[in-house]
């Protein structure tokens, strides 16, 4: 696909087939990862493609209750959104129930790790969240979801999964200098896919010079 | 360009010509970051496009001295790196040189803002870095420099700034609750700009349920 192309119509795709990726797919959307820019060149991140059924369906385990959890919230934020962003929200989170429902179906679940000790963080010591070492590795991620759209794959970052960071590092048997930050079940789409986005113009996120 | 050929060609260009971008170019990388997905579509993030010669020379005089610090660990690391991975490294550091003296030479210098408080920022509790904040704005730094490249611009994600914040949000007047996390010099290059690039197989980075 043209690069613009993709980008403009790569929306989030919760509602999944659970038919198979073919392995030179994969292969693509795995490569198309690996292209990524990371500070140094270290390449800080691993990724678990997930595909073990017992194992997605301990993701879901893990990840529904705290949808669960997050649904109350993004129902209020709704009562204070604009008329004309409503519909897509509210669809938004009928998907979103559907996938903490369903996720164990997808094919693949991308399973995003890195390791901080490999990165050089020149945030962390601002009274601030840090971001920074995101820099090398939600990068890839994108060069992933970039890929899967290419291929005609639905896919969703995750990223409630870190609220049970620990259950998650022993279900993949991760060493300890390493952590996750993305969980992205991918697979066909079960509706129409990828597609029209909503963003706002450009006008309203970029300003010149000052702020 | 075909997503494939940008993702895998996209390199990191440190020897930028002064000549300007033209107004639709500048629009079309600005609209490219802004189709990126982010939490909850909330696009916590915003840009600060910085053509104002003084504010780059700013820039630059802020970045010179943590890039002169930076210097003899990546120096320290060279050493230990198998030879054939060397003769690239050195390029690196040598066009990190000139960048840190010729910053303000980019036409456009991309700085990328981020509001925590618009994320959900699911590992900000843990006891490792935080990363996912990143989540919603690297994502759309990806799209912009794929973007760039697209447009035969070279580009490199720097976050060396970030060891100035309180001086960098001065210079643009930032919102107390905005922060900067990637400071990107925008031109086109001097010497063969993007090409090849030198990454790790599919085979290291991926593995199949567990570690």
């Amino acid at each position: 696909m043209d690069l613009y192309d993709a980008m403009s119509t790569l929306r989030a795709v919760r509602r999944l087939r659970p038919d198979p990726i073919a392995e030179d797919i994969q292969q693509r959307i795995f490569s198309a990862a690996t292209w990524a820019p990371t500070g140094g060149n270290t390449q800080p991140w691993r990724l678990i493609a997930v595909t073990e059924p017992a194992k997605k369906q301990a993701l879901q385990d893990l990840y529904k209750p705290h949808w669960d959890a997050y649904v109350p919230g993004y129902e209020a934020r709704l009562d204070t959104m604009p008329e004309d962003a409503k519909p897509s929200s509210i669809k938004a989170l009928d998907a979103g129930n559907y996938l903490a429902s369903h996720m164990f179906e997808a094919p693949l679940i991308a399973v995003f790790c890195f390791n901080p000790k490999l990165m050089t963080i020149t945030d962390s010591a601002l009274e601030r969240p840090s971001v920074v070492g995101g820099g090398s590795v939600y990068p890839a991620v994108q060069n992933f979801l970039l890929a899967c759209r290419n291929e005609g794959l639905g896919c969703v970052i995750t990223t409630l999964l870190c609220y049970e960071e620990d259950a998650v590092k022993a279900l993949f048997k991760l060493p300890e200098d390493w952590h996750t930050c993305a969980h992205i079940p991918v697979g066909y789409p079960v509706l129409g896919g990828h597609g029209k986005i909503r963003r706002r113009p450009v006008d309203k996120m970029v300003r010149f010079n000052e702020w």
